[in-house]
């Protein structure tokens, strides 16, 4: 039986019980997990993120189209911001992309150090429960938070997540962050995702005005795709 | 309006939103601020946590009782562990006690950067409301956890303090982490805390036999004292 955990926030990485040599998913629900199923969509070739903006810049003067979000708005020369209705383009097709935003960069350094990582969102769901099936591994799903602070709607995607792989008795938990996940998954379940509704960044969203995205990044299994890390960038894999 | 906020990791201290010259009440169910508290209702007169075995050993030869757990299970020296039910003896009454825990120093030792700390668990609940409400200030409710990973039962205990400060329309909070433990103590307490029983820490002590202190832990306001840090010394105050 392998073992899943839930990390609530990348500072809390060195806290968790499975062996760090397990996989990773990482999961940023509003937005940068779910623009990357989207851009996928649209038939992205990679998806190259980044840490430094300054490093975004070089990228673009050699020729890669960058998308930058900083604070939940669009960087200056950026090609993109953190939009995922934004990479819903047939333009897009073939095209290597580069990514840095607030929150996703530092759980994917962390997820780095772990021997595999995918990225997860409410967009593929079933695709990333199959793909780490597949794989017959401890898994580790890292929420992106806030800052590093505990976000509610990473934490409900991870308890979905975890649903999905229990039900197949291949996977099994201990820890208390997992349970909680399941536990807030399941009410949210029954009451349409209020809960996700009253998050700090879902209220910071509307307040900039991004409806589409908050009803884009809500929809359950709308991809087939699971952007997988190769060592330098995340490709499409088809699950 | 003062602010309350659930900080469910000592490791996340530094991601609170609220000012960290707000006053800090520590939260360890399993089992350290219960015993606090159960020590106080005994008579004991001052309780001085210390990180080290080495200094409980130290001040024991200066006179001192001491107490000290690690993983659970009491430290072969010292003159109690961290029983709650140890603590109901009368020939306690005026002692000073030294104590020291796996999980409730770290906890302490960070909420020392705050303007004021007190402790709190299920005994005292309502007394350690009472004691925010007559302090005016904004609250972060620190979760000691289980070596700096998330509890289930302090972060149920965390939800159960800010909903009782939320009633009387004083406080409010805007964070994930506070919604998230609200929630999770809506749903405990419709089941009779049958989630409490599914965690970690839960079964650890079950496994060690501790059905008595589980059951003394989970018991609501038992107490009115509150266990309030002078600079030096937890101290007891009646509210």
């Amino acid at each position: 039986m392998n073992r899943v955990e839930v990390c609530l926030s990348p500072l809390l990485f060195d806290t968790i019980s499975v062996n760090k040599s397990c996989i990773a998913v990482v999961v940023d629900v509003l937005r940068a997990t779910t623009s990357f199923c989207a851009a996928f969509q649209s038939g992205v070739k990679s998806i190259r993120p980044v840490a430094q903006l300054s490093e975004a810049r070089w990228l673009q003067s050699q020729g890669f189209l960058v998308a930058a979000e900083r604070e939940g708005e669009k960087v200056d020369f950026a090609d993109f911001g953190n939009s995922p209705v934004h990479f819903l383009k047939s333009i897009l097709r073939g095209l290597d992309l580069v990514y840095t935003t607030t929150n996703g960069t530092q759980a994917i350094e962390m997820a780095k150090k772990c021997s595999k990582m995918a990225t997860a969102c409410f967009s593929n769901l079933e695709a990333a429960a199959k793909w780490l099936h597949a794989q017959n591994s401890d898994v580790v799903i890292m929420c992106a938070g806030w800052k590093n602070s505990f976000s509610i709607e990473d934490t409900l995607c991870a308890g979905a997540l975890v649903k999905l792989l229990e039900e197949t008795d291949l996977f099994t938990h201990s820890d208390d962050a997992t349970e909680a996940a399941l536990s807030l998954w399941a009410l949210a379940s029954t009451n349409n995702l209020n809960i996700a509704r009253q998050s700090s960044h879902y209220r910071r969203l509307e307040n900039l005005d991004q409806f589409d995205d908050l009803e884009f990044c809500f929809r359950i299994d709308v991809s087939r795709i699971v952007p997988v890390w190769d060592g330098t960038r995340l490709l499409p894999e088809i699950w």
